[in-house]
């Protein structure tokens, strides 16, 4: 009876494990809470007007005094960007490596939270104790600096979580992955294995960040006359610099442009991430004191953000760059799915400028291959396979490595926001769910623009709105103004004055039908109303425009 | 003095080069015009709630008298789709191979309107005669059977129209391009090439049409067991005919769903572009007869699109087709620009019903790459280049080809939709512009949503509507009912009451505030009422909804 003893511990995705973005996973041994990350995603197309999704913490703050703290394992926002929108409410100590402290500490800044959380920075190799949990921080590679794989120790076994990670054996700055230490824990043995599924449809290896630079010093070469744009994401540090070493190589200043850009670099720099030789860095005010040949700008927008640096300066709305013919524009990246089109406009629009954009073999993707997920599971040799990071096409194709790799299939799970993961070495289910999911961010309000503001919004976007106003006596519910029409996003009404007039007999013969019947139900006049205005607009145009009737009583 | 009597050809893109879709271009020779397909194209994201674009004819309705006939390269939408939308008002002879005119008699059937428009079917190598204009059809390959290229001879020169093509040596139905029809033409002088630019970007070469009827009879011979299930272009006849072909070596039948697909099939198996075996098709009805390694259905939706057969099947709406855990799903397609997320979406859902989704080595372009094209400049050897069909970047990038290939720079046009370009051997050059470009098609109505129906949908879409509703005594502007304040798409009211009721209490006090001040002009009025309300929205939530005062007078 020996086994019965050892509780089990449990899994608890909370931001959603098959959407890009919003990483939180809850991990619960007994009566103790930890949180490994705290990210936010992107609004879906069908999302009209949010800003922002952010992980629902309900099952947090029913538990708050069971949570010891919130573990970070890299800087993106997808796993540090919701923590200003939740710590009002759940303010639990945060462990994370210097660089994504950093950029969270500037996040809080932002609101002036920073006084009021508790906050410790953790190196690679390096635990932390939290009740019954332990925490180790793993080095490993990333498109960002400073990422950290997990080894969380509990009494029930080992999880191992590799966070966002691919294999880099040549860096640009500091070491490559700790593979070795994969390999001890796996001899040990691990319960758990969570692993990055973002590339898991992707045969091969990814490559390293330095084949880029290679790109990119080609580029300098070939183009000593232009003046070079790179654009890229800002987290990404490593790529910056490369772009900085082969300016410092060819004699160029280096302007930094776009708010998150200069923000990150400034961070970066100051805390060793970055080595920006002296006198590179100019202000763009001083752009005007050097010839092209002088000068590469590295600058927001890659992703066709119609606010960042770029996609202004490609629509001639930026202030201080203008693009000219004889410009080279290098976008270092890739176009995150959904962003293609917005990319592409970019790209027209520098074109037509005469600008020559380049935008082959300069990125590298900072997430694992097939065969660098297939290493890790060589090395870790989990009980459990539960894939993480990705859409569940994604995790799909993991669980499908993972089976190659030998884990049974009843050992390997693909979870939903919410489900409860109940697992030790004897046996691991699904045991219940808790609240969890995304919730939608828009201005200040957090969750009040729900499925009903959301469909609105569709129907509004795709047909405008019709607003049928009229007065009405009360007790003799005599007509006594209107039915005025008013319409929005639906014909210009200038050129269509026909249509209106014939859309406001319409109403009025429905409005005097109803009236002369005596009907004082202003839900039924409304429904009268909305139908034969409906149907008289179905017919004549095809459409279907929202339309609201509003009596108004004197 | 000879040269002088030579007047010139003028082509004018009518429909935009710039954009996919839209084809429609214009040549005039002295008072004779004819024009080159009439496609639609489908909006962009910001188009919102319009169903299509088509290509605006001022300018051929204005000259009407001078309009000699259309030809059309192919069948695809953005050659044929908006000849429905334009005919009621441009009535001319339409000339094109077989396939393609039964497509276009496929359309006009749809609204009756085959009866009113002249047509005559041209086969390859043969020319019509339309008085200074010959026009000759050269074959080509392409994703769609029986497109032609054009030989457009005029008494300003010989101008060589590929239409969309690519090379294809081994295609799966009739012969390859005419290739020493190119060089004929070539090597007699040809005065511009108009060649298609989709693929300019992309290095080498596009592979046969055969090397995916490879993928898919390895699919088959892999998956023997399963039901499987295709989603394809329902153009790409020649695609189908390898599945087909698969379906009966491997003693399957074939059931056809979706619209478009259904449609297609039928008119290409009439006209004997598809080769079915007696048997092998099936009515959907029949399904449930036969078992799983029985059956192949052919299916529209590999695009993602919402209301296609695949999507409802992914989303479980489907009436007569339930995707089990042991189904193969091929997505045999590449998904165009903008369409990656929602393929994205249908894969997530197919793969969470357990569907294999197989979507690699599953497709290849009708589009000519690089090596293609400069083939093509080698043979046809131009005076002057004028790259068409692709975005600005994919013409810009043929001009670099173009340039590479001996065309001189200044030889080289890129148009915009309605720029006149005048040409004879002796110059060429743009003389002048007309009205063309797109109108939107939203519903029945063509061209009256306009930027302020769009802007205002946008703005609905983001941030939703608050009405504003008042009743005042005419004369007096005494207050008598109101303000009641109407949202929709803004916030769900039930859980936002407060706010509301002091959005209320600040219009309410604006409102007093004029009338107290004797306000009469009802403008002021509501630009107050709009002001206060936004104001304190903004400041609340840091929303911007659109406000809409409406005043009613008793």
């Amino acid at each position: 009876m020996k086994e019965e003893k050892i509780g089990k511990v449990k899994m608890i995705p909370l931001g959603g494990l098959e959407e890009i973005g919003m990483n939180m996973t809850a991990f619960e041994y007994e009566d103790e809470i930890i949180v490994v990350d705290c990210g936010l995603s992107f609004p879906d197309d069908d999302m009209l007007g949010i800003d922002l999704v952010i992980p629902d913490t309900t099952y947090l703050k029913e538990n708050i005094e069971k949570v010891k703290g919130l573990i970070i394992t890299h800087g993106h926002e997808d796993h540090i960007g919701a923590i200003p929108y939740i710590f009002d409410e759940i303010n639990i100590p945060i462990y994370a490596t210097k660089l994504t402290m950093a950029l969270i500490e500037g996040k809080l800044k932002e609101r002036n939270m920073q006084g009021n959380v508790r906050r410790k920075v953790v190196k690679y190799g390096q635990s932390i104790i939290l009740d019954s949990f332990r925490i180790e921080f793993i080095r490993t590679n990333h498109s960002i600096s400073d990422a950290a794989a997990l080894a969380i120790y509990t009494p029930a076994g080992v999880i191992v979580h590799t966070g966002d990670f691919k294999i880099d054996y040549t860096p640009v700055f500091g070491d490559a992955i700790d593979l070795a230490r994969f390999g001890e824990l796996g001899k040990k043995g691990v319960l758990a294995l969570l692993c990055d599924s973002t590339n898991a449809e992707r045969p091969g290896f990814t490559m390293s960040e330095r084949t880029v630079g290679k790109t990119i010093e080609h580029i300098f070469s070939e183009n000593t006359k232009s003046r070079i744009i790179v654009a890229t994401f800002a987290s990404n540090v490593d790529r910056v610099q490369q772009i900085i070493n082969c300016a410092y190589q060819y004699g160029r200043k280096v302007i930094i442009e776009g708010r998150s850009m200069v923000n990150i670099i400034t961070i970066a720099g100051e805390l060793g991430y970055l080595n920006i030789p002296e006198n590179t860095l100019i202000d763009i005010e001083l752009m005007k004191n050097y010839t092209d040949d002088q000068l590469v700008l590295i600058t927001t927008g890659s992703q066709g953000e119609s606010m960042a640096a770029l996609s202004r300066m490609a629509a001639s709305i930026h202030k201080k760059v203008t693009i000219k013919p004889t410009d080279i524009v290098v976008l270092s990246s890739h176009p995150i799915p959904g962003n293609e089109k917005a990319v592409s406009r970019v790209i027209n629009e520098l074109s037509m400028k005469g600008a020559k954009v380049i935008f082959q073999d300069t990125h590298v993707s900072g997430h694992a291959c097939q065969e660098e997920i297939k290493l890790i599971y060589s090395l870790v040799k989990p009980k459990y396979a539960i894939p993480v990071h990705g859409e569940y096409r994604h995790l799909k194709a993991q669980a499908e490595l993972a089976e190659t790799m030998g884990i049974p299939k009843e050992n390997i799970f693909l979870l939903s926001a919410g489900d409860v993961l109940s697992m030790n070495e004897e046996s691991a289910e699904v045991t219940g769910t808790v609240t969890a999911g995304g919730l939608l961010v828009d201005g200040l309000g957090v969750g009040d623009v729900g499925n009903i503001v959301l469909r609105d919004r569709q129907n509004l976007a795709e047909n405008g709105i019709i607003i049928v106003v009229v007065t009405l006596e009360r007790y003799s519910n005599e007509l006594l103004a209107g039915p005025d029409i008013v319409s929005r996003g639906f014909v210009y009404v200038r050129e269509s004055e026909n249509l209106m007039e014939e859309a406001r007999s319409v109403v009025n013969e429905a409005l005097l039908g109803c009236l002369d019947k005596r009907v004082s139900d202003w839900g039924r006049i409304k429904m009268v109303i909305k139908d034969s205005l409906g149907d008289f607009l179905w017919k004549r145009m095809k459409r279907n425009p929202m339309i609201l009737p509003i009596i108004m009583e004197v």
